[in-house]
Parts: structure tokens; sequence; C-alpha cells
């Protein structure tokens, strides 16, 4: 079963204590693809100007991605700038919206009947439209950030009510509940409409609330992280990439799918851009999985 | 088998969002006594003034911990008072030392021949000098502080080169070794001496690092926090007392004393003072340890 994702396709250019990257291949779209593409069919939607380097549309290609839904126009790439002092804050130096700030994201003919839908962190308008435009989505998710929970709220509102997940990390997530204890922001934050709400919760892993269960995961342990841009989209992806392609919504399903999302944020952090992501396979992947289960299982 | 634990016996005085309290049961010996009490028998160091209320010492013979080493003297117990803003960090309003200032602890002849010991958050030097005093200990534990960090490193690093275990919470273990990736700072601290590493993380859990495997344990779900104080020692007292109580320091033992170390916290933290601890018993400390099996457990 396909999974269709909507999010930024992006050049990035990012600094960070172990290197730096130039115009490398970024985007909310491209990390969630990447780690998707291991579990199903995944289909991506999104722009780029006629600037965006064709072997990166070549890598999707490669890859087995759909693009049918990646609209090629006249102008430039969205363009973003950013440095990380440490791993917890990201200071953004530069942002060129381009091309990206009249996108108006139209799906191809196939998508439309997918029943599994990750809209990535774009206009909660923007989202609104893609979720209009598949009628038999059966499970869809949301990521947001701060920037439209303080200026477009009431959109994001009615994204919120109408989708199955909420993906959100834990300083969003207090801010659009008002509350700190996670537990009760979660509570407050189902109120609102998702069945499952899934905090990120960088390297403290993440945690799922549901109505009859809740559920954390660890990070996977890594040493040395590189570049952390794409964290939140990688484990976005591979959360409903699992879950796209088990074809169900099961809790059983729901929490391995958020172990192979933070085995897939695992991967991602060890490189800049989606250069350590694309080595991601079965077996690597099946043994991340393992080494998760061993650090918190118990007798 | 038996847990001596060494720490300090106070009369706290504690505001938080949810109401305040003055001159209460605390102190770290306290906490952790009271956790660990369920899992083994436990034998307290420590000392009070002529003012310590009466029935703060029976409440601790009732529960059955042993007091030989409770030393009474002349003058004022150690007193504390402290107000959280909000739970992730608390303001020190006033310490009054009292008789703690020249405490020596002097073990009890019965205490030296134990197998198992935590040394709370105390003097260094003291921590030693109590190490010394009892040659047959199996497993030993200290906790810290930055004061001590900060202040009497050398001693401090003499401490952790003798224990089996080094309890410390995440901004301290990121002092201690000037590392912020927490799985090189426990790499960084195992070199000092201790075979295991185990980090408090708060609301986040705790992670335990050894040479063989690491272990995350999330937190009980608490959504109404009414005092933190105490949360530390508690899980401290949970973690020696199983580990005492089961007379094995093996990878199995580790990850669940892990796991009964953060209930004994959630119950902790759930009331000022001793209240709501001296609740726990065995079914509903199960309970608990289940319900964290299953928050983090998937097929």
């Amino acid at each position: 079963m396909s999974l269709v994702i909507v999010g930024s396709v992006a050049l990035d250019s990012v600094k960070t204590p172990f290197g730096e990257v130039e115009n490398a291949l970024g985007g909310s779209a491209n990390y969630a693809a990447m780690a998707s593409k291991n579990f199903c069919e995944t289909k991506i939607v999104g722009v780029v100007g006629a600037d965006y380097p064709a072997e990166h549309i070549e890598l999707l290609k490669h890859n087995g991605i759909n693009i049918d839904g990646l609209e090629v126009v006249e102008g430039k790439t969205f363009r973003w700038r950013g440095v990380y002092n440490d791993f917890n804050r990201v200071e953004t130096l530069d942002t060129q919206l381009n091309v990206f700030e009249d996108f108006n994201p139209i799906l191809p003919e196939d998508y439309r009947d997918c029943n599994y839908l990750l809209l990535g962190n774009i206009h909660p308008s923007l989202q609104l439209s893609v979720l209009e435009q598949m009628p038999n989505v059966k499970v869809s998710a949301c990521d947001t950030m701060n920037f439209w929970i303080e200026r477009n709220r009431d959109e994001l509102l009615e994204v919120i009510k109408r989708v199955t997940i909420l993906l959100i990390n834990e300083e969003e997530i207090k801010m659009l509940t008002g509350e700190r204890n996670i537990f009760k922001a979660a509570d407050i934050a189902a109120e609102m409409g998702p069945e499952l709400i899934v905090v990120k919760r960088g390297e403290y892993g993440a945690l799922a609330v549901h109505k009859d269960y809740h559920f954390f995961t660890p990070v996977y342990p890594v040493r040395d992280v590189i570049d952390p841009t794409g964290a939140g989209d990688s484990f976005a992806g591979g959360f409903m990439g699992y879950i796209a392609g088990k074809q169900s919504f099961e809790e059983d399903i729901v929490k391995k799918a958020m172990v192979h999302a933070t085995v897939m944020a695992s991967f991602n952090v060890e490189a800049f851009s989606l250069e350590r992501l694309k080595d991601a396979n079965m077996a690597n992947i099946a043994y991340r999985k393992e080494e998760v289960r061993h650090s918190v299982w118990f007798k």
C-alpha cells in the first residue's frame, strides 16, 4: 500500500560543529520519503525550481519513489541556511522561499485514491487542500511547527481536527496546548481530534499517546551526531511508511512504527543531508530495531 | 540481604504550584530508605538534632528500617527551603546545615559487614569515609551534585573510582565529563572507574550504560506532579534496594532495578514529603512496573 508525502523540497546550507554543506539535498518531503521508501511505495508531492539538480531527482527515482507529484517550475528552489552551535538549537540564518512561496499542491490522479497520507510541515491551508484531494484516506498524519501555531492557529486546528495522527515536537505541543505536563498536553491535543498524538523529543526519543495505550521509544545510541537536520522528518517518514506498509493502525503496528521511526532518525543524524539515510536497508534497519528492543526490554 | 544508606536527614519547606509544606520530613537518606525498604532490609546512617520530631523516627521504625546509624545530637536538624516555579528547576531559598555541618558518619558494628551500599549526596570525603568502613561491600553506588563537582572534584573522583555505580543527573554528568552527547559522557564517566553509569533524566526517565549493554527506562506517567523533591533519592533507593534484595548485579537484575527505581520515583512525586511514597506496597509497585513494561514493549 502506498503513502503520499507532501512537504518541502529544499537546498540546504548547514553548519554544525562537525562540518558544513552548501546547497545540499533537503526539505521535509525528501527526508520523509527516503525513510518511508524502506517500508512502502512512496509518492512525493512538492515543488522545485529550474535550478534543482537533476541528480537529486534521479536519487528519488533510483530509490523507487514516485515523483509524479513533484512539480518543476520556473524560478529558484526553496533554500534554507542554518547553523547548529549545539544540537539542541538551530539558528536560521536565511530562508528563501522562492518557488515554495506559491506552492499549491495538486495531486496526480493516481495519488488521490491512496489510503495513507503524511502532511509534512507546510502552511496549514495547503495541508487542508491536500486532505480534501484524498477522500479515501484511512490514516493521515500532520506535522507542524511553532511558526504555524503562532500565526495560523485556526487553520492549523482545522487540520488537526481532521487527521488521525498529530506529529509534533515537545516544545510545540506545550505551546499548542498551554500545558507543560507532557501526558496532560497529549490528552488536550487528543481532544482537538486526532486518535494518536506522537511527541518527538529529540535525544530523548518519542512518546505516543492513544486513549487505550501509551508508548515510549528511546533513541538508538548515536555517539557522533553530525547533523540533526531532517531528524523529525525522517522519523515521520519511517513512522507513516511502516503503518502504510502494514496497512494497519492497530496498537502493535503503531508501536513497531515508533521504533522504526526512531531507527530512521538515527541514520539521518549520522551524516549531512541524506548521505547516511540512503544507506539504510532492511538488514541494518532490523539490526537497529533489535538493539532498541534490547535497550528497553526487561524480564 | 541488607542495604546501608548514608545521606541527609532534613526538615524541608517546599513550595510548588500545587501547594506548600513547612518543616516536612525530607533528606536523601529518608527518601531513599522509604523506597528501598520495599525490596530489602534497609539500614540508615545520618544525623539529626534534638528538635527532630519523634514521629519521623517512628515512621522509619514502623516501616522496618534500621535506625541504629541515625545519630541524634544537640542542636538543630538540617533545614532546606526551596520553591519550584516550574518542575524543571528548583530555587533554593535557604539552607541551614546545622548539625549536618559536623556530620561524621560512624557505622554501627552490624552495618560494616553489609554487601550493599548507597552513598547519598553528601560531601565526597564523608562518602569515602563510609566506603572505608565497609570492607566487604560488593555493590556500592554514589550519588552526587553540581556543588561537589565544582568544589571538591578530586575527592569526588576518588569516590567515583571506588564505587560500582555512579548515579548522576544529566546536567551533572555533562559538567563532570565536559561532554554533551549522553552516550559519550557515560563512556567517559565509566573510564573514571564505575562499572555502571546511571543517568537520571527527570521527566525523560533514566539511562544505564554498562560496557556490555545499555538500558532506558521511561517514567510512569504521572499527570499531576505535586512535588519533585526527593525523586532522585527515591529512584536511587528503589534501584539499590532492588539490587540488594536480589543480591545480584547481573544485567537482568540491573534492568529490573531501573524499572523499580522509576516506579518508586513516580510515587514520590505524587505528594509532598514522603506522603505518597509510604503508600507504596508490593501490589501497587508491581502494577506500575507492568504499566512501564507495556509502555516500552513491542512485538
